[in-house]
């Protein structure tokens, strides 16, 4: 495989997303701290009207906007539209792969942890969700394949992937999962430097993952408004095996709604703030073993 | 003192805070929740555009715009300041006091438990205090005194206060502080048939209250952003005492700030979101035992 010249860090592509933004900050006030000898880092802030106006968005998901087409947008009246081709600009400039990879930093107010959210499945990728998986039991690996250019900032490029860091409410920092943050991003960029350098960072050779299965949108009443909440029982609990049966959601009635489906899921995203305008309670995920 | 003849119940005065929001459509849609034999009671929505676009506010905060102030607000441009003029209309049409007791529902991204916020020590206030204290100890209760008509929903009559609950992460739900906000409710209910039946509902003759003393900000750097999160030994540690000496903040260079005052207070709302656009990162509060 080629070496890594260039490498992006990204945050506050979700202008609310606060971790993400005042880590790029950090980085680019103080850019040793993401240099490296083998290959050259930037830091990148995402939706800049966003993050002044401490919101997810101004007019539409800026992280649905990477399609990969780099026309003029000098037409769009959409902000994320403009923006998207700005950043598209900067990361690939004549449509070229101008960097390797790309960090793009998350939080959410599901219980996450540390998640890996990896949208193609590239044996340097996998090797990177075993070395952090490995250093720091807190990491979890998200398996949610998607096609190059699907909109999402992770696709612009192979080595494409996001960090989302919870829980976190929207609009806060969080001083230890800013740190924890951090100490990852040092780890992704530590691993780079020692594959350039021809080291095998690998120290195990296999990975537990979350691949994506399925999504639960919000039970709906007859006026299209939500009817339940997530069920305290299941508040906070990604990751943990919901089996047949299992309790799902809390009608404003207060009666329970459970979980029918024959095999056993995983869920994660649980209660994520931004999903409510989709009506989406939670995706689901198989979780596996994965050799490599 | 005169019987209460109607009662309001107010959700969605802040449009991201849900619970409230959810509380008042299912009391609409239940109307036999909340009513009670010896007075009326009415469920209201606040914010009614920014409810539909899940924020805070459109164009400024409405609970900055109760000013008691019942000219036409047909000239203004400014939402809320409609808004407010209609939700005055119906809690105080001919400028008089239609409603006699106020409820303002609110959650917050710090952990406050269940707050009643008294803005003015009544003795029927400072009575229900106690009560919900009694019957809940997860209760709390803030006093922070302000003028009739200063511009809070709560400040438009003599029996206006709110609930604060949390930590609940803006736009989202929480079945069980759900379950808890609505239980608190009822008890408020009860407390307020109970004194126009003349029983006394009065169950302990003291309260333990939290008394506004002061705010703290965040830091800021030159460019007037902030610089500094939470110290991790403070999020969530809201009523808990700081003594002089001990963590406030952590920059985002890692060094810790700490609390250099001689008295011993008490932070709440730690990390609101809603408060960074003020550069507040708490309040402060001194913690006394009124007897009642």
């Amino acid at each position: 495989m080629n070496p890594i010249n260039r490498l992006a860090i990204v945050g506050g592509i979700h202008g609310n997303e606060l971790i993400g933004v005042y880590l790029v900050k950090k980085f680019q006030k103080y850019p040793h701290l993401i240099n490296r000898n083998s290959f050259e880092s930037l830091a990148l802030l995402g939706n800049l009207q966003a993050i002044l106006a401490r919101r997810r968005y101004v007019d539409i998901d800026l992280n649905r906007c990477f399609i990969g087409d780099n026309l003029p947008a000098t037409k769009s009246s959409i902000y994320e539209e403009l923006r998207a081709k700005e950043i598209q600009a900067i990361l690939q400039p004549e449509n070229q792969e101008f960097v390797d990879v790309i960090i793009d930093l998350h939080t959410t107010t599901a219980n996450m942890g540390l998640c890996i959210i990896i949208g193609n499945i590239h044996p340097l990728l996998l090797g990177l969700a075993a070395y952090l998986s490995a250093i720091n039991p807190l990491v979890k690996v998200y398996i949610h394949q998607q096609a190059r250019n699907s909109g999402f900032l992770r696709s612009l490029c192979q080595l494409g992937f996001s960090i989302e860091v919870g829980a976190v409410a929207q609009g806060t920092l969080d001083g230890e999962l800013f740190k924890q943050t951090e100490n990852l991003v040092y780890a992704v960029l530590d691993y780079f430097e020692d594959f350039n350098k021809g080291k095998n960072p690998l120290i195990q050779n296999s990975v537990t993952v979350y691949r994506a299965s399925g999504v639960v949108n919000y039970p709906r009443n007859e006026d299209g408004d939500i009817a339940a909440m997530i069920h305290p029982q299941l508040q906070f609990r990604d990751y943990q095996p919901l089996y047949s049966g299992d309790p799902l959601f809390l009608t404003f009635e207060s009666k329970e709604i459970f979980y029918e489906g024959e095999s056993t899921v995983h869920p994660i995203f649980i209660n994520e703030a931004a999903y409510y305008e989709k009506g989406i309670a939670m995706y689901l995920s198989q979780k596996e073993l994965i050799h490599i």
